[in-house]
């Protein structure tokens, strides 16, 4: 018998009768002979709707709390599939994080699963139930609530695939899969029917949200099977998997763009071993992800560093900063919040020596700046002005697809 | 150092401000030198959404799932709760059913607390910390989330201040105390000092909503002092105790009104040993709470059976009775949902035979009719039309307390 893990986002449970029809999808597939466990978001906008009423009593609530607020969500969620499930007739039962037995570290809104304790879930899976099981939330060590930071309800179904050594991983979304650009900004933008661990997990990172970067990395880790799917047609979707040949016949497999970015430049850092990791380390220890670092070439035994953040941790970063440039002696720091990044990914590029020059030559068409480079052997991005980045994806799709 | 337990109340928490002052009043008792355990209830309204959202899916939802349901309500609460305290500077942690050790039975949607284990609470009281407690819930013996029934918190907060023998529970609402009658259908009606456990039990029980009838049974049994006061002034409240002095004056404490009542009657019942066993156990095992029963005279080896139970229970009655019914060769059954029960509360009473008369009396006056007579030591009650109760406590009121 197959073990299918289903996992549904917010906007496919954003209201009861939304939940009805995913209720639907699950019987259908529990009724083509499969094992079935789903893995549920919170309904719509109701994380953002519990971190406004958060916001509303304090800027800066403790992360505990909010781990402890936001886990609430989900467990909205489960209860309501569940009631629909039994009401057609199919036994089903609802698992919070701590009853399906995630295990995480205690970072508690960026919190990473460690473990998955699977007792309790193969027990009511030989009970032939349908389980449903709260996404983004686990519990640490000390019996404490976590939850796993955005988009964590993939990383919850992937890592309940892996454990449950699950035949297939099916993400569904309010698209119909991966496409070649965001086509709400390139109409002309096409649905990939294939794409690598590698690639998906480039464009992930770059900021195309279909799918949280850690889940791809787990999925690539323990080599489970993803698929990207509409829950609101029955369109083929997206198979995320092992490229199959080397020669995949694509150089750009798609262009990211991600608005969600800040970037901090730090003056006259002086140019000492350790300084890095000094500076890097104080935002590690707030759990900030930094993106990209950029260090210039060193004058007088100094340099500039520049690096990106999420522009939601900007608040956070800029006190860390403060205090990190005194510490080591650095003459001061400016940050913008008013830049983008735009990236394209793809396989065939490591092979490939003119990509790069390629995305630039199509930036510097439309007067396009850039700011700042990255590049890794699958992808390239690029730091500019926020307000060029629709025209800058535009350019891309057309030079790559186009 | 006392021990103190709050318990807030729905009203109390309806928003963010109104649960920054519950903050301030947290605090004040903290500030006072107090080790201090609050309870909270979900906010507003947000027991009635949810269970909204539960029959938008579906009419009969599993037990289990509307706990884990609504479980969610108070894990909200407690976490805006610690979020305020903590912005304020207090150490401080809030915790669900399971973390505070809240063991129940398995009465998924009105369940019992079995025991505390409360050493996770003594911790945090010893490393100073305010711990904000979700009321309404607690966990079974396999793990699994289940909530008290309506006013659940009640029973949390009294059951709390008996593990950690507490010197006192503080139960805030949005009424100052206990009154004589309802003040908003009794304009005279006055608030009381002081309210025996057994009275109080009484009043609770018949329908006075300022306090659950089982976390006054808790108090009584294990001699924890109650005080309900109202969050949103500082007047002094109703202590709720031990009666002092077998004659403290009173005949009658308090006139209690209750609109949730259902009646049904089973016609020709044969006259069997074990025929009430049989058709209240039926209900029991519904989890179903009968209130007033009645049993009429035998006529030719059968008699009627008449009870009440809580109109919000009614739907889950009919098909238990129309079971019952066949099962024991009774002739048929009705029911009337449109009736009340208006209750006489003294402890005071026991010693004086005149009162039920001159309650029967000023019911008569007004051309009330009895439907059904329930008595105890220190209480009257009167099941009447619905419409005819609100004239009904006006008119006891006006008999005993002039």
């Amino acid at each position: 018998m197959r073990t299918i893990v289903q996992k549904y986002g917010g906007t496919s449970v954003a209201n009861t009768k939304l939940i009805k029809n995913v209720a639907r999808r699950v019987i259908r597939a529990k009724e083509a002979g499969n094992r079935v466990v789903v893995v549920v978001s919170a309904m719509g906008h109701t994380t953002d709707e519990l971190l406004s009423l958060a916001r509303e009593i304090t800027p800066c609530p403790p992360e505990r709390e909010i781990a402890m607020l936001l886990a609430t969500g989900e467990q909205v969620s489960i209860a309501l599939l569940a009631m629909a499930i039994d009401a057609a007739g199919y036994p089903v039962v609802s698992l919070t994080g701590f009853q399906a037995g995630i295990e995480t570290d205690s970072a508690y809104t960026k919190a990473r699963i460690l473990s998955i304790r699977s007792d309790r879930l193969q027990k009511e899976l030989n009970d032939r139930k349908i389980v449903i099981v709260a996404g983004f939330q686990g519990i640490n060590e000390a019996g404490e609530i976590t939850t796993l930071g955005r988009g964590g309800s993939d990383a919850t179904a992937v890592a309940l695939a892996a454990a449950l050594k699950a035949d297939q991983c099916e993400i569904y979304t309010d698209v119909d899969g991966v496409y070649t650009a965001d086509p709400r900004i390139v109409p002309k933008a096409h649905k990939l029917e294939f794409i690598s661990y590698d690639e998906m997990l480039e464009l992930a990172s770059l900021g195309a949200l279909v799918l949280q970067p850690r889940a791809v990395e787990f999925a690539k880790k323990y080599a489970v099977p993803l698929v990207i799917r509409s829950s609101f047609n029955d369109c083929e979707g997206t198979l995320v998997g092992e490229v199959k040949s080397v020669e995949n016949g694509r150089l750009v497999s798609g262009i990211a763009h991600d608005l969600n970015v800040a970037k901090i430049g730090i003056f006259d850092v002086p140019d000492r071993p350790g300084i890095a990791r000094h500076i890097f380390q104080a935002l590690a220890d707030e759990y900030i992800n930094v993106d990209m670092i950029i260090q210039g070439w060193v004058r007088n035994d100094h340099n500039d560093i520049v690096f990106t953040v999420a522009r939601d941790d900007l608040a956070r970063v800029i006190p860390v900063v403060e205090r990190v440039v005194k510490e080591i002696g650095a003459s001061g720091f400016v940050y913008n919040d008013r830049v983008a990044k735009v990236s394209i990914v793809g396989a065939g590029m490591v092979t490939n020596p003119g990509v790069a020059a390629a995305m630039f030559k199509a930036l510097a068409r439309e007067g396009i700046n850039i700011e700042m480079i990255s590049t890794s052997e699958i992808k390239v991005s690029c730091v500019i002005q926020e307000d060029q980045a629709i025209k800058a994806v535009g350019a891309l799709h057309a030079e790559f697809f186009g």
